[in-house]
C-alpha cells in the first residue's frame, strides 16, 4: 500500500519500518456517564453508528501504517478480555496489562521502553483509543510526517485544524516551520494552551497559529524515553527495570508488584510535551482530517447530528424512540420504549440501572454528577 | 359524626340517610402515560405520596358521607382484584362489573338503577375516582348542601371555587341563587363550558361566576334515570332491563352479555348534565375545597411541588434520583438511578418498560405519543 501527498512528496512505503503504534486505552470517559461505566469505558463503546468500538475502528485506522503485528495496547486487567474480544489480531506480546491506572507518562512509557529493548531504535506512535476520526487517508499523511520528524530526533505532535472556536480542547501554538527531509507543513511548538474561553478560542481560529491538541505523540522510543529521564528520573528509572523484567514469564509478575504501583502518576502532556517543547525539541504535524475526543454528550449530539441541528440523533441498536418536536440526542442501552415531547437541545441517556437527563448545554457538567454518586454511596452504577 | 357548616346551618348527622356514594372507576388517564396504563389505570397509583391510591383517598373521604357499606364501585373486570385490594371493606353486592368500558351515562345509571330497585327513594353522588380533594371537611359540608338540593329534586352538582385562570378543566356557569331548605350557595346553573383559552379563563375568574366542572353529580336515582330516559331512551331501557336481572345470579351473566355491549356511549355531561341545566333542573353548590382532576403531568408537578415553583417534585417510593439544577418533576417507578443535569420545568416519568421526557408545557401532548405508540404498534407498553 502507498499513500500519496498532495505536495507531491515521494511515496512512502506502508507499513512504515520499524514503526509501533501504542494505544493507551485507559480512560473511562466520566462525562459519558452512565453509557462510559468503570466496566464499560468510552473505548468499548460505537459512538458513532460505524457497527464497531472506538477501539476497533482506531486499530483499523493504525494498522495500515504499522501493520497488525506492530500494534500494542496498554490496557488495564479488567479490560483484557474485552479488549481481546474487539482486537482478535492482536498479539499476546503486545498486550500490556495494567494492574491499576497510573496515567499516560506511565502507560505510554512502558510500552515505549519495552518496544526499544525488542527493537532498538523503534519509532512508536501513541493514539488514544477513544477518539473519533474521519478522513483516514489525510490522517495516514500526517503520521508519516511526523515519523520523518521523528526520525531525525523530534517529538513530534500532530494538531488538527480547528473548524470553529471549540472550548473543549486544548490548543498547540505553532512556531517557526521546520524543515524536515520528507515532511511539509512541520512547525516547532510555541506553546500548549489549556481550554480556552469562546473569545480566546475565536481569536485562535482567526489567527491560524493555534491547532487543536489531539494526544497524538510519534517519536522515537528512546527520544521519548530520554525526555521522561530529563524531567522524571524516578519514574524513567522504574520505567526501564520493568521493562527489563517484562519478557520473561518468571520475572514480570513480581516486578510489576513491586515497581508499578510506586510509579508517579502524570499525563505525558506535563512530563514530556510541554518540557520537550520549551527545549525546542517538540514538532507539530498540521493534520487535516476531522478529529473529535467526544469529550462529552454535546459532542456526540454533533457527531451524530450529520450536520443538521434541530435533528434528534439516536444512538443505539434497536432503539424504540418515539419524538415529538424534539432536538438532540438519545442513547438507547435498555430495550425501553422512549417518548420524547418538545424537548430541546436535550441529552436522554437510557441503560438499564441508571438514566441521565442534561441538555448540550450542561453537558460538561456530567462528571460533577458522577462523583456526587461516588461521594454519595452509589458507586454500583458507576 | 357531626359536621358544622359555618353559615351556622343545623348540624346534619352521618352518615347521611339513604345516600349512597358511587364511584365510577374506569378511565386510564392516557395523559399520564407511562405511569398510567390499561392494567395499571390512574386510579391505582398514589399521586400525592400520601402512601394510598387515589381511589383509597376517594374512599376515605366518602366513608363518613355514606358509611361503608353504601358505597358502590363501578370498574372494570380486569381491574376487580386491584380494586378489591385496595378496598377489602367494599362489599361484593356493591361492586359492579363491566365486560367493556361504556362510558359514564352506562357505568353511573346502571348504578342508579340497581341501586332504585333495592332501596327506592336512594340519593346517589358520584365521585371520580382519581380526583385528588384535600380539605375533607369542606368537601363533605358540600355534599351534605348538594344532597339537600337532591331531596327537593334538583340534579345537583358540585362546583369548585377556582384559584386561578385553569385552562385544563371545563366551567359551570352560576345562574340564580335557589332557596334550598337547609342549604346556602346554591344556585342554578346558565350552562356548561368546555376548557376555555387563558383570556377566557381570565374574565372567569375576575366575574365570579363560573365554577371548574369536578364531574360531580349528586341526585335521587330515580331523578337521575328519569333524565336519561327523557334524552336517551333506549339506553335507559337498558339499564332498567339489566338492573332487573342484576341480583339474580341466575340471570345476572346472560343479561349482561346481551344488554350491556349495546348501550350508547356516551358521557353523563351529554345524556343529563347539559340537558338538565337547559330545562332548570340542575342545582349546583359552590364547593370551597381544594380539587384537581390531575389531569396531565404539569398538574402532577404543580400538585406535589408544595406551591414552591423551580423545585424538582419526585414521585416513587425508594427514588435514586440526583438532581443538579433542576425543576419539573420525576416520577421513579423503576429502581434506578435517575440524574438530571440544568433541566427546568421537566417531566421525566420512569418505569421498567417505558420512559417518558418532556416540559410542563407539553404535558397535554402525552395523549398524542400514546395514540403514536398504539398506531406504530407499541401497545405493549400502553
Amino acid at each position: 500500500m502507498w499513500l500519496g501527498y498532495p505536495q507531491g512528496m515521494p511515496r512512502t512505503p506502508l507499513p512504515l519500518d520499524r514503526f509501533y503504534s501504542v494505544i493507551p486505552a485507559g480512560g473511562v470517559g466520566s462525562r459519558l456517564w452512565p453509557l462510559s461505566r468503570a466496566d464499560a469505558p468510552k473505548f468499548l463503546h460505537d459512538l458513532t453508528g460505524s457497527g464497531q468500538t472506538l477501539l476497533k475502528d482506531t486499530w483499523d485506522r493504525l494498522a495500515p501504517l504499522s501493520g497488525e503485528d506492530h500494534i500494542m495496547v496498554v490496557t488495564g486487567r479488567a479490560h483484557r478480555a474485552a479488549v481481546e474480544a474487539q482486537l482478535p489480531r492482536l498479539r499476546d506480546e503486545n498486550t500490556v496489562l495494567e494492574s491499576e491506572p497510573r496515567d499516560s507518562t506511565a502507560a505510554i512509557g512502558l510500552a515505549a521502553a519495552i518496544l526499544e529493548r525488542r527493537t532498538p531504535g523503534v519509532i512508536i506512535g501513541s493514539f488514544a483509543a477513544d477518539h473519533v476520526i474521519s478522513g483516514a487517508s489525510l490522517f495516514h499523511d500526517a503520521v508519516v510526517a511526523a515519523v520523518q520528524a521523528a526520525n531525525v530526533g523530534y517529538i513530534a505532535t500532530i494538531g488538527i485544524t480547528p473548524t470553529e472556536p471549540a472550548v473543549g480542547f486544548g490548543y498547540i501554538e505553532c512556531g517557526d516551520k521546520l524543515t524536515i527531509p520528507g515532511a511539509d507543513h512541520v512547525s516547532a511548538v510555541s506553546s500548549f494552551v489549556e481550554k480556552p474561553d469562546l473569545a480566546t478560542a475565536r481569536r485562535y481560529l482567526a489567527g491560524g497559529r493555534h491547532l487543536w491538541n489531539a494526544g497524538m505523540f510519534i517519536a522515537s522510543a528512546s527520544t521519548l524515553l530520554a525526555e521522561i529521564g530529563r524531567t522524571k528520573p524516578e519514574l524513567h528509572a522504574g520505567l526501564i527495570e520493568l521493562a527489563s523484567q517484562w519478557d520473561d514469564p518468571a520475572t514480570r509478575g513480581s516486578a510489576v508488584d513491586r515497581i508499578w504501583p510506586h510509579l508517579e502518576k502524570i499525563a505525558i502532556d506535563y512530563s514530556v510535551a510541554e518540557p520537550a517543547a520549551a527545549a525546542g525539541r517538540l514538532a507539530v504535524v498540521r493534520g487535516h482530517f476531522a478529529w473529535d475526543d467526544v469529550g462529552d454528550f454535546a459532542s456526540l449530539a454533533k457527531l451524530n447530528s450529520h450536520g443538521q441541528s434541530g435533528d434528534l440523533a439516536i444512538l443505539g441498536e434497536g432503539a424504540r424512540v418515539l419524538s415529538d418536536s424534539s432536538s438532540g440526542i438519545v442513547v438507547s442501552r435498555s430495550k425501553r420504549v422512549i417518548s420524547l415531547i418538545g424537548v430541546q437541545d436535550i441529552v436522554v441517556v437510557d441503560t438499564p440501572d441508571a438514566l441521565l437527563v442534561t441538555t448540550s448545554e450542561h453537558a460538561q457538567r456530567v462528571k460533577v454528577v458522577v462523583d456526587a454518586l461516588r461521594l454519595g454511596g452509589s458507586s454500583d452504577v458507576l
